[in-house]
This record gives structure tokens, sequence and C-alpha cells, in this order.
């Protein structure tokens, strides 16, 4: 099985996994606030099949669930930890590997901010903090590693100083939109920073929207080849709308984090972010905070060679089986009060129940030329 | 163990369980179109985990994965069964009844509507495929039977007839509105009918938001009460806001079933509608189609006798610390574009980054008074 | 010249004209808040000019400037007078006649509710305070009278009994909406008991938008005939969309009287409703507070035999000649954001300036030709 | 009387008028289209009526209504001519004067920009059509000249060139926004153009919002500082929210010119204007496009040294007195769609009607006690 440079080196496309804090919080095995991720060593069957769920939908890389595994953040805040931060780290290791071996996946080690940084303390002591965690990986013999969800690039340089001693490829990604980090450091001097500290891969991750972290990207692209660099670019942004943020990203809407659902993307939104992305050059395009499975597979489907639209063509109503075309779907603007879209919807519905003929049981599949006649009466406003 | 009528008759709450078939949509499991439970047999696993989020989320029902597994619809438009009718039903019955017991819960049998009905086969054809299913209930031992999904209440009336040829309580619900079934008959009559055909507990399920559900089955409750009849109420309406639905509900939406993410109700919604559903006297509260299990905990967690806001007070910043309150959330007008809602929301954030010292790390849990000046310099706009 | 009765009575429609005291306030001659007419009396030329402007319109009734003009009125909450009542309305009455004979309209005197009658004074004393306006238009001879803007029904009844005494025909308009009356008297009720009061024309104008207002004569409509009675109907809704409104109309909403505007309807949503009060048998149609003279134009073009759009296709821009039909503005959704809208547009522009053909000064009129190059070139999103 | 720059010099606030094009569309004397104002020779009465309504709201100069009144833009496109445009020019000037002189107001002749431009006819040419408008001036003895509405710097250079020779102050104003000229010209580089050519005042008008407007005018003002210039300000923008225009302003829209009324600005967004451009600098404030007599009466009244809210307090309706402040209106959010406002409203009304001791006649003013009582009410949410 080839590494994550060879691949993005041959030109391949890397499908990213989402992020496991916010869709475990949502299934019952993480804590909104703390965010950390005790789950990894209490309730492995959770987090083996949220793995496993990305997996099958398309993503080529299972990340750790080690965000926020350092111990001073598992101390933070009057936490009381049931489990050292080598246990998480270990358990969360192994989930990793078994799902990945279930397919064809990298396994990534990932580390994230710290509290120590925060609070001012000493290189040498934000640095020893990353050195316990990357000690479980190289013992677990992860196959690369990720700093990721830096909100300041030097903290994030101090990271990767640190994962570059492993000898193992290194992708960096930052938590910061088009205004750069939160001293102001632009996306374009951040990523040269990044990769003269020793990243082979960088980008971006969550705090924006697909939109945000795209554009994003691009000044970091523009930044790296204006200083004669190369690196590999990554994108994992939110599953949520974000136009207006400021600086520092969904953190800071009144919404976060228990009222985010009208700003949900689709799967059709999905799908022109992951082609934005790779026109844009971005070739491990992933995902963080408010993925679900089904945004994963709308990703590797819109940059898969083939496609189709099983499924819907056997709907009971005519008129939703009108609706398995992909023209539909581009071409909808969803009732949902973005400024360009209404907020409300007109019903669709033909008027037909029981005992009309496009509502007949039918063993056969649904033909080419029913579908086509559905269609038809569909773009005549039915 | 005491069984779903012992438990309403003293006055308890039941917490149903949300819909299974767009939950495992979006965790790959099952095919939009089709929404068939091949999984119960095929992916045991995924089924499983769902029934043990609902479970730990504080649902005291699980329902049997046997949506539209009956051998008319499994044969719909083309699909090739990989596994039979009773397969599917007998593996649904095992998983259900596994994660019952690993706490408080009773297992569920369900059916619901039936292509032979639609395509006009005659009553006895109708009710044989009923009797299909039910024989695999009875010999598994499920605790009470749920006749759901109905358009229209004719059929709904076969369905409960067949279920009480068991002896086991029967639940009936329909998926209608204030407006009645497709033949237009009111929800008041609609219950009357359920009441007289044997069901001992009415409702609806699915098509319709909260709000909407709550205001049918208080019709559905005048019709059983004038009639001098007496039921047990309840409702498992979808996790979408439906304010512009006509008499099919969300079906006919042209955001079915691919773009419906800016409707998704956030759990703040869900207290509301738990509340409201028990104002109304209903007392089996539940959920269907784009529930999560964080929506079930919202239900549980409304209408239980205590409860906290547990985790933010541990949040990094501030200003989400400030959040850890109800009434913030009660309040909240989330930008979605809803008729009184914004479309766009106003950043938080209090300007502060690294070497703050509200964002330094502290061992100690967050104390009331260091809560109490957050939400103070939140109130005053910070 | 025939009179309001013979009109009506040969299936002629009548075109009212719209509110005076929003207007003139806009211009500077009327307080918000009292809304009195003093101006009749003291800026004649003012008056005068909006009567012309309604006339030229297409307003076939010229509504004398006496709203609130009743002595107890005048007076309340410390208002100043510096003209009496008598000589308010003869002033109106003047005014009205003389832009009515530059063309073929009508004069209709008018009274409206009483601050007598919301302080509990008696019937004869609240009838006095009408007796004292009506003694002028019979003096200054009036061709009808129109009784306007009552919240309750039952002072209706009693200005309509005054107005009987003169012989002249009588019109008589509630500001309600389909909830009825301020008692909750419906609007079928109400109706009856107008026309049972004597009057010969009966409706509904101002509080509601012109979908409301439809509505609300239809339902008095239905009663008048179903009482086995006669009458003639009319409409003077608001030109503002007031689709969140309660039984009182938009005095109740936050944004009256000053922030009204993002709901103001265009002059095709008044062709909309032209053609609705037409379809559901209203023959006197006009407007009230909000109508500007280009909205009585759009209610007199749309039920005109021949109407063209002369004038757009003069427009320098060629993307704005493409404009130049109705289809156009009839499918348009205006950035309003209301619920059906969205908020924001993408602006069209064909990136052409200076020296582009399309451009070009043109001495002939635009011909039909250089029209349907445009309007293909627009329709192809472009 | 001091002239304009005499007043300017002095630190004096010079408050424009309105757009008279649009304004008197609505009224029936001007087409829209050609937008030319044969309404001067025409219908005198009609733009004297507006003149006056500006000068009453506060408006300290009259505009001659000449706005594309060339020959060359009087013959654009088949339009039939019944007056020279010398007799409209004279006639529009006779009117400005005859109102100017009933307040303390001066006369400004305007130009704006020819169909001979755009058609890439000479300098000469073009200078020469401006030449026959400036005669009219002279002749007329107007106070000073504007050469208003250009979408292109350069024959806004011309423009200014023509009007000099005249030895008449000279006031700019193109139709632009903060991205420049229709040929990217910066609205600096813009600006030094016009202040070289000769220009003592520059700044905008029309095609954008005030927010747009006082944007693009401080770029200006930077511009001609940076240059070591110096000169006076305007801006004269639309009463249309144009957040989401591109480089041509709403002309683009599609929305224009039918259905805009969604975006219309309430005297408080004016106010707010009013302020901004105070504060940013711009002394000549005034208004274009969509301008109507009440919005220039906010704009006199915010920059007025002394203002009240007399009005309201005399309503009926007691909880439309709890609106008699300004801070009910600085906050309120109206219902328009609008990214940070709600699509509709929750209707305030206080359940109170005939017999309610707050609907009683009073002939004292409303005193200072009963607003309190009533402010505080309202402040209660009720």
């Amino acid at each position: 099985m080839s590494g994550i440079l060879e691949r993005l080196d041959a030109g391949e496309i890397v499908i990213g996994d989402g992020g496991f804090v916010f869709a475990l919080e949502k299934r019952g095995y993480v804590k909104a606030g703390p965010w950390t991720p005790e789950a990894a060593a209490e309730h492995p069957e959770a987090v083996r099949q949220l793995h496993r769920e990305f997996l099958r939908a398309g993503s080529t890389v299972m990340q750790t669930f080690t965000f926020y595994a350092s111990d001073d953040k598992l101390e933070n805040r009057g936490h009381t930890q049931r489990f050292t931060g080598r246990q998480i780290n270990e358990a969360a290791c192994d989930l990793a590997r078994e799902v990945a071996n279930e397919g064809d996946a990298l396994v990534a080690g990932g580390v994230s901010q710290t509290p120590a940084y925060l609070s001012c303390k000493s290189e040498d002591e934000v640095k020893a903090t990353f050195k316990k965690q990357i000690d479980v990986f190289v013992q677990k013999k992860v196959d690369f590693l990720i700093a990721e969800y830096f909100e300041h690039v030097e903290e994030a340089e101090w990271a990767v100083q640190v994962l570059k001693t492993t000898g193992m490829p290194v992708a960096a990604t930052l938590c910061i939109g088009p205004e750069g980090d939160l001293n102001g450091v632009s996306p374009g001097d951040c990523a040269v920073k990044l990769v003269k500290a020793g990243a082979q891969i960088v980008g971006v991750n969550c705090h924006f929207d697909p939109v945000t972290c795209v554009k994003t990207v691009k000044l970091m692209k523009e930044g790296v080849e204006k200083a004669g660099l190369k690196a590999h670019f990554m994108s994992q942004p939110l599953a949520y709308h974000t136009p207006d943020c400021n600086c520092q990203g969904f953190i800071d809407l009144p919404e976060f984090p228990f009222s985010l659902e009208p700003r949900i993307l689709t799967r059709w939104d999905m799908q022109k972010y992951a082609r934005e992305a790779y026109n844009a050059g971005i070739r491990y395009i992933g995902g963080c905070c408010g993925f679900e499975p089904y945004h994963i597979r709308a990703l590797a489907e819109e940059l898969a060679p083939e496609r189709g639209f099983h499924g819907l063509e056997m709907h009971t109503k005519p008129w939703v089986r009108a609706r398995a075309r992909r023209d539909y779907w581009e071409n909808l603007k969803p009732a949902s009060g973005r400024p360009f879209c209404p907020s409300m919807a007109t019903p669709d519905g033909w008027g037909v129940t029981k005992g009309h003929a496009d509502l007949m049981q039918q063993k056969e599949a649904t033909s080419e030329e029913q579908l086509k006649a559905l269609f038809d009466k569909a773009s005549k406003g039915h």
C-alpha cells in the first residue's frame, strides 16, 4: 500500500474523513464544551462504527480520534479524567488501524492546539506536550502525522518541528480564513512558515465553510509558489455555511454550537466544494465539524470517474422519481433563507393517490423511458 | 418490566426513538428511494449501534427496523432482494431486543403502508401482507405492535385489525396533517376509526414537523373524546420544519430528500416540541425522519425532572462559556432565514487571544461565580 | 355624467383613488399620529396636485380629503386647531370638485370613525358628529357618500343611517380582515348589517393588503348573497404587504408607521390585485394608505381593454430594454426576503459600455425586431 | 444670500434635493425608459409642487429639472419631441428659481451624461451638447452648476471644462461605486481628475445606496488629499438598498426599475446616512432616485441642532404612541428579509378597544408622564 506522499505525488486524490467530535457529540459520546476524545477508550464500538462509515463513504485516510488528547487539555477546566492521555491515544490508534485495514486507507495521527500555548507556556513546555502524543503514534506505527486546528501559526510551527523528528510525512492545517491567523499573519505567510518548518502538506481545517476554505488555501498556494517552495495542499472545512463569520470562524457565531442546523451543507453543496477544491489544485480533500458520512460520500462521488443516480428512481411518488437527475439538484435553490434562496418552498405533488398508474407496484426496474416521461412532466411544472 | 399500556396508564412519559431509514441513509446503510431495511440482516453492527445511541439518549422503545419490510415493498421497482422479508424481520427483532435489554426499553414490532394497497389489491391480499410480518413479531416475542406511516386511514384500519389478532397492545399512527388523510378524512374521524378498529394508542408519525403533528394529534384527541372513546396518544414527527407543506407533507417539498438540511430542527426546537406535546396530553413522544440521537436526548432532557448545562462551561472561548444557560438558547433566533429569523448573524467574539486571563488553562471546574461574570459580560453585549 | 350606481349597475369598473393621509405625510402636509386633513384648507395646492395625479392615473372617483375631519377628532390629544371642521370640509369639497371636473370623475364625501364612539359617547352624540360633516357635503353637492375606516360595524351602521338621510348613494367600508370587526362580528354579518342600514356599496378599506382585502370582501359578498340581499362591492386596501397581521391590521405591526417601506407593493403586485378583485366580483377597486399615483395607474391599466409597454424600450441599457415585456415582470421574484423570494438579487448587466452597438444613439423608435433580439438574449441568461 | 462655496467654506451643511425623474415617474409626469424632463415645460404645476415639497422638507438647493435634457438625448430611440431642448431648460430654470425664492435656497443648473459620448462622438461634439444647456443656465442666472450622473470620468471632465467657462461654481458627481468608473478608474483618481478639470465640489450621485456612496466619497476624499488638492465633497445616493450590486449599480438589478419597492430606505436609514456622511466630511448631502420629500426631511432633521418627535404621541392607539421616541426606531429591525432582519413581524396591539382608558378622547396634549407610562408598558413587552 502506497503512502500519503506517494499518492499525492502520483496525482491521486486523497479523500479525508469528517470531524469526529461533532459527529460523536450528536451520537452521545462527546461532551460539547470540552470536546475531548475519551470515547476512544470508553466506547470503542461507537468510534469504530464512525470510522467504518467514513471508510465506506470513500475516505482514504482514517484520522486517529485524538483531537484535544493532550494531557493539559484533558485536565482543563475541572474535567475529571477517567483515562490517561496515553490510554486514549493508544486506543484511538488501534481503532483507526483496525478499520483502515478493512479498506485501502491510511492512518494519520493527529495533534492539535494546546491550552499550554494559550496560557503562554514556554516553547519547550508546549513541545513536550506534543511529544507525549507523538510517542504513541510512533509506537503504534501510524502512516503519517497531522498537526491540525491551530489558530496561531507559531504554535503550529512548533508542532510540525516535533512531528518532523519522527521521520514520518507531516501535514499541517490551520483553522484560519483569508484574513490569516489570530495575530494577522496572512495565509500565504503562514503556509510558507509551515513548509519551512517541515510540513509536506499544508492547508486549513475547521472554522469556515468550504467556499472560504478553498479561498484560503488558494492564498496559501500562491504564497508557497511565490516563495519558490513546494507543497501539497489540503482542506478540511466545516459542513456549515459561514458567510457571516469574522476571523475566528464559526466559534464566534451566536448559533455555536447548538443551533447550527440551518447552516448545514447539502450533499450538492459538497459536490460543488469537491469540484472547486480540485480546480484550485487541492488534492487532499476532506471535512471537519458538521460532516456526516453522506457528506464524504458526496465528495467521493463528485471526484469519482463514474457516477449515477441509483435509488431515487425507485421512490413511490412519481414526482420524487422525477428528481433522479443531477440537474434537478444542481439548480435547486433550497428554501433556506440564505441571501439568494427563498425561505419557503412551493410543494410539488401531482395530485394523485391510490389507484393512479404512476403509483402502481412494479417488479421490473424503472426504465429509462419511464424516467424520461417523469422528467418531462416535472419540467412542464408538472 | 412493565408493558407499554401499564406505563401509559400510570401516567408515565414514553420516549420513542427516531427514524431509522433517514439516519442510516446518511450513515451509508439505506438507499434513498427504496428506503428499505435490508441493513438489519446485512449490516447488523450499524443498526445495533443506532439502537444503542437512541437508548443512551433516553428512548424507552426500540422499534424493530422493519419499515417497508413487507415482501411486496421489497420487490417494488426492480429491487433485487438479497434477503427474504422473513430474514430481515427476524434480524430486526433480534437487534432491537438485544439493545432493549441493555436498558429499560420495550421492543415494538412495526408495519407500514404497502404497495399492495396503492395498487388496489383486495383487503384480503393487503391483510395477508401484514400477516407475514406479524408472524415473525409473535414468534420473536416483541412487547407491542405499531402500525405506522399510513396515508389512508382505511389501510391503517386493516393493519390494526390484523395486529389485534395477536392479543398484543397496538399503536397506530398516520402520516397526516390537520387536513386529514389523502382522501380527506379528518384527523378526528381517523382517530375514531383506528380506536374502533382496536388501537389503544393513536397518533401521527413522519411527514410533518412537530408543530403540525402536535396540532394534528390534538384534533385526533378531540375526535376520540367527542365520540366518547378512550385512547393514549403519540406523536413521532419529522425533525424538519415544514410550515410550507400541503396535505402530503415533506415528500412533496422540492427539497425532498437531498436538500432538507436548512430545515433541520435544533435541540431547542425539540425541547419546545416535547413541552408542547406534553401539554397537549400526548405521553408517547418520539421522532421520525431527520431525528438524530441528540434530538431524542433533547426530548428526554426537557421532560426529565432535573436538568443541567454541563459541558459548555468548559469551552475554551469565554464567550462560548457565556452561553452555558438555557435562556440564551431559548431566546436565540438562529440565522435561518425562516420568517421570524434573520438569514445572517453577527459574530460574537470578545477580541481576546493568547495570554488573556479568560483563556488561561484552569484545572479547577469553572465556578458559578466565574460563569456569572461571563453571563453579565455577554448580556452587556459584551 | 352618470352617477356611481348607474356606473356600477351598468357593469362598469370604478377605479378609486389612493389614501391621502399617507401620501401627503410623505410630501410634508400631514402629521403622522393625528393624521388630520388641515392641509385641505392650509395647503390647497398640494391637495389639488395629488387629486390631479390620481385623476391622470385613472381614478374615476375623487374622495374629499376629509378623513378624520370630525370636530372631535380635530380636537383630540391637544391638537390646536387653526381651522374649523367646517372650513376643512368645505375646502376639501371644493378641491375634489375642481379636479373631478378636469375629467370624468365623481366626487365622494367621506366620513370615518370618531373618538366619540371609542369614548363611549351615546348614539345621538356620535351621529351628531357625522351630521356636521354631512351638512357640508350636501351643501357642496358631492355625488355620493362614503362611510369608511370603521373598526366596529355598529359605528359604521350609525354613520350609514346618517348618510342615508341625504338621499345620496351611500358606500360603506370597514377596516377589517377575514376575522371580522374588533368585536368579532364576521365580514358576512358586517356586510349584511351595512346593507340593511342602507348602504348600496359595501366592502373594506385600509388596514390590510390586497390579498387579505379581496378575501374579506368575498366573505362579505357570500354573507350578503346568503341573506338574499343585493349590493355592489368595493375594496380599497393598503399598498403594503401584511401577511403577518392580526385582526387590527398594519397599525399593530412594529414597523407602523415609519418603517413600512420593505412592504410596499410593486405595480405588478397591483395588477394582480386588480385582476383578483375583478374576478371576485368587486367592481369598485381603489386603494388606501401607501398608494401612490403609479399604483392606481397599474390598476387602471390592468383592467383597461388595451395596454402596452411604452417606455422601457427606449432605455439606454440594452438589458433594461430587454425588460420591456409583461412576462418579465410577472415572473420576477423581487429580492424582498418575503417567504417565496430571495433577499438578494444577481445583477444583470451585459458587460458592455461606450462604443458597443447596443448602446448607440438611435433616432428611430426601437423596432419590434430589435426588441425581439434583446428578449432572446435575455432569456438565454444573457 | 450667500453662494454655495461661501456656505461650504463656512462649514455649513448643504441639504440637496431628491431625484426628480423617479419621483415624477411615480406621479405620472415622466416616462420610465427615456427618463426625460419634458414635464418642466408641459406640466409645470407638477414640477413646481415637487420643488416646493423638497424646499419645505429642508433642501437648500433646487436643482433645475434638466436631467437628460440635452438635444441628443431628447431625440434618442424614437422619442418624438413636443418641446425643444431650449424650451425645457428654460422652463426648468424658471420653476427652480420661483420656488427657491420661497425660501433660502440656491438654484443649480445640471447637465448629465450624453448618448453622444456613448456613441463615440468627438470631444468637440460632446462639449457642444453641454454648451447648449449651459447657455440657458447663464442666461437664466442660476447660482451654480452641477455635472452629474456620469459613468465615465472622461466625459465628466469634458463637462466640467465646459461648465468652468461660465465662471460659476462647479460641482461634479459620478454615478460610480468603490470599484470606480466603467473603465475601472478608481474613485480617488476620478476625484483628482475632476478637481484638476476645475470642479470645486466633487462626489457621487445615483446608482448606489447611501452606505456605498459614503464609502466611495471617502475614497475620493483620500485621493484628493493624497494629491495635495482641495475640494468640497457631496453625495446624492439612491433611496434603495443595493448591497448586491456590481460596478454599474441598480440599473443592473433585475428589479430595476419596476420592482425596487422592497429596497426603499426608511427615514431611519436616512438619518443614519446623514450622520455617516457628516462624519465622513461630506457637507453637501442630498439624494437621487427613490428619494421622496420625507427622506430629505429625515436628513435635515438628523443634522439640525434640535429635533423632537411631535406627532406620534397623538396617535389613537396607545401602543403607537409608545413608539414616539427615537430609540424605538433606531433599534427596530424592520421585517424586510434583508440579511440581518427577519421577513415577518409579530404584531403589537395591546388587546384593548372601545371603552378602554388609553383610547379615550383627550383634549389636552399627551403629557410627558402619560408617554412615559406607555414607553414603560411597551418595553415590558407589552
